[in-house]
């Protein structure tokens, strides 16, 4: 107990973005394929912070890749130039060699402005096949999991 | 029918994008937010050549805009540095204020490579208003579904 | 004197970017045009910051736009995946209607991999005509310069 | 002669650009950065069409590489949507390893909207060391040199 006071827990990531001006079009908000150029920055992220590993070093040192074969955005409110978003990132599912994430972007006040569903395969490389997450991964993935949950319950 | 035989049939818009050096990652496959991209583009040409107006004019001299609000991406296999990828585009669905287009990226041996479905919805601007997709903009919108019909049954 | 102490001293801006996968190209390193990106982020972060007035509210607010004419990149090396650099921001010259920065980016080894030199005109929208840069925004460019001299003389 | 005439002439490369939606920012006009990314996309095709080898190849099957240390772009008047840009390429300076090239956008009006000037560096990867410019490609630059002397002098 005395241990676990002095970790820091686990938190959910959240990545801030504030949109520039060369993020948004001539009607001044955002232009559509930079919301997913967002939402998949976040991902990076978290494979860094959270898997423990980037994508260069899982594609150079591991021979592995971690691709997105499937993405879903829905719009909610378009966010607009120096508007600033936290986009957050919640595990959905979790298959032989696929992961599902959920990555929602938010203003502070807590309105919701898009989210990002991303399918992403292990595969070898260079020769695409999919591969299973290993365990290691596997565990990482499931404390993230039980930590977003713990946060949503307080 | 002399008329006709004298007309230029309309035909369904191809895109083609040579995927470039910038648009690839470190693996050297295509950044997955620039498909959208490609998608996108490939949409703002069609309502530039087929509904007769450009994005720009839309929002300048008739206050309206065609923004979309939800996008699908599902890839079948990764577009690499110097694929030539045509990108066509089919009219799935009209609704009250919403348009609903599937654009196919495929190369010139017939293998598809992605497929991006788009949601826009016909707003007013600046207020984000649906408005109803006026019969003018209905009525090329379906002379193209018919013209790829046409173009699919040959 | 007192109330100097208690101020909080301008700091010259740095702009912290870790450099993505999808901001490199594969060769694994950054494709150009991001630098420039990184740059005019920069540049806008400071306007916003410093001169007080963002880009869009320069536009909306004030019908005032203060577009880059001119720009020269330097590379020295190149950033890779995940290289975090940071861009300090230094005022070279302000004329009647332009402004002078030179954008640094360093890693926090102080190696140094780019420069970039931004010619900026503040003109007046839609017409584009060039006008004089108002005493107020000479003021505060003017207090950077010798808040940023001051840092680099400690 | 004879074999002479039968020949294509070699004419200088011009790549064409439609400004899109994405490409322009809130103020309507082309993002900075974005100029860049034309240029570069043009020296690409250079490479792929005057050299006869593109930069995946030239990195893959002959380690080698062709940044571009130093870019210098300058405005004349500010590309807007739905504008149409040709871009036209012009080989200013050969070196030992570096090769300076001026890129120009210009309307079919024959307007000049922007200039490019951009030096790559030939290097070994993944050591970049600069490399002396073989003797094959000097040759193919020398051409096309020539080519677009002619032209002009037409």
């Amino acid at each position: 107990m005395n241990k676990l006071q002095n970790e820091t827990p686990m938190r959910p990531l959240v990545v801030r973005q504030t949109v520039s001006w060369g993020h948004c079009d001539p009607a001044g908000i955002i232009y559509t394929p930079r919301v997913l150029d967002y939402a998949i920055e976040t991902l990076e992220a978290w494979n860094r912070e959270f898997l423990g590993v980037s994508w260069i070093r899982l594609n150079k040192e591991m021979s592995l890749g971690f691709p997105t074969v499937r993405s879903e955005l829905d719009f909610f409110r378009p966010p607009a130039v120096d508007h600033v978003i936290d986009l957050g990132l919640e595990v959905l599912e979790v298959g032989r060699s696929s992961l599902t994430t959920l990555i929602t972007g938010r203003d502070n006040g807590g309105v919701d402005y898009f989210r990002v569903k991303l399918v992403s395969c292990l595969i070898s490389v260079p020769d695409y096949t999919p591969q299973e997450i290993p365990d290691d991964f596997r565990n990482k993935i499931h404390a993230y999991q039980s930590a977003c949950q713990e946060t949503l319950c307080k």
